[in-house]
């Protein structure tokens, strides 16, 4: 890792601990705001949201002014460097809002064609996952250890996890659940911590659709650092988000693109 | 709270901390041995289950050697005080096989009418929540506080959780569904751990189904003593399992009974 590449990582540590820090003091308050910005939706931001990206923000108009910044709260920031901070600062607000701790503070590094840093923060339990320049760690509640995706090749030994039934249109479903009939075990409601449990080895496949550049770009640093594979639902660039599948390794990944590719066709 | 409720909670305190303690080392270990317990389903039991049973089972041998036992691992060893302790080492299984923080040491003090005594644990976030005789507590990464559930009173601002759709009949899906329509939140995958936010105000109903007694004794007491209920689906007693409804007050409660009692009766 070279000087440039530490101080990314320096200033993305920076980052996640002011963004918990902002964030903390709203979790599980009675008195949390919701504001509801996708109308019929449901899409809770909070106060904390905004305070924690703005702490990123500043953190970086300091240490690194020549990158641009796209975050969810606050939009795009132009830079001269060609690299841009992808931010959200609560990714899972639904689960944020109920009290789960599987919502994250989602940091990500890159250019036009790749992710080049990515961390996952859980600021309640304490854990960050992060990936990038050759690394690939976390720490939590019992220290720090190196993350490596898991063995498992065949579908039928493979837990997948997803946000579904929350999410997706019809035909997005029917193509997830042509996926889940296939696998060992499927759990919901993990939101960005999926990803983690990922990069962690502890789960082999996710799958989700509806998602933002800022949802994944985090994610696909850690995933991919630590070994995993990410893509859209048709096998591209995941980077803009949409409908992704994230997977332990190239076995499992192309196990399940050709299930959704078929069912996608149909 | 006089000296033998003291005792007692200091008891269920020890059960605890050796359960985490025998559980941890095997949490997320990559080579963690499962059990097929069912023929058919997926139910793994670990080598943690059963050490974290029977270090509980070595204290109350100790301290409480009067009181029968009921433990999901080793069965039942009768009592002469009329009170019995209700064992899951182990709750979501589901959860902690794929490495989710969601899973959780289940203890209740029962007679035969009620719970008296309830403690939900999640060593891995370092989270404990209990309620009885008088107290509604927990302590965690911020420290100790008081549980209250939440005042939220009408199903269209409720939060509701669930293991649906991983558990129950078609019969049993088509009902809970019928609640699902009527409450602005419903999320999924959250274990036990979904009880012990009921009781800390965070989420307001949990509908499960196909429980077990020790699936439910523990997060009874927590919940009648934070304020809540819990009952069967028609309303009865919910200490042997089965069909179950909590909830954060009577009016949420009734309100979800209703739909449930008639969806039932279909």
């Amino acid at each position: 890792m070279d000087a440039q590449q530490r101080e990314i990582l320096d200033t993305a540590h920076e980052m996640a601990d002011a963004a918990g820090s902002a964030i903390l003091p709203f979790f599980r308050q009675p008195d949390l705001s919701e504001d509801n910005k996708l109308a019929g939706g449901y899409d809770p931001v909070t106060e904390a949201d905004r305070a924690a990206e703005q702490a990123m923000r500043d953190i970086l108009a300091r240490r690194r002014p020549q990158d641009a910044i796209l975050g969810e709260e606050f939009g795009a920031t132009p830079g001269s460097s060609g690299l841009t901070w992808v931010l959200d600062p609560i990714d899972g607000t639904r689960g944020f809002v109920s009290g789960t701790p599987t919502w994250g503070v989602l940091i990500g590094l890159s250019d036009s064609a790749r992710v080049h840093m990515g961390m996952i923060d859980q600021p309640y339990i304490g854990e960050r996952f992060w990936g990038g320049f050759g690394t690939a760690q976390m720490r939590g509640p019992r220290g720090q250890s190196q993350l490596t995706v898991s063995a498992r090749t065949t579908l039928s030994e493979a837990v997948l996890f997803t946000t579904f039934p929350e999410v997706g249109t019809p035909e997005d479903r029917v193509a997830f659940e042509a996926v889940s009939a296939c696998v060992k075990l499927t759990r919901y409601g993990m939101d960005c911590y999926a990803y983690a449990l990922l990069a962690s080895g502890q789960v082999d496949l996710v799958v989700e659709c509806g998602l933002n550049s800022y949802d994944i770009q985090g994610p696909i640093g850690v995933i991919e650092a630590a070994g995993g594979v990410v893509t859209d639902w048709q096998g591209g660039p995941a980077l803009q988000g949409g409908r992704v599948l994230a997977a332990a390794n190239r076995s499992l990944h192309k196990a399940a693109l050709d299930i959704l590719g078929a069912m996608s066709k149909m």
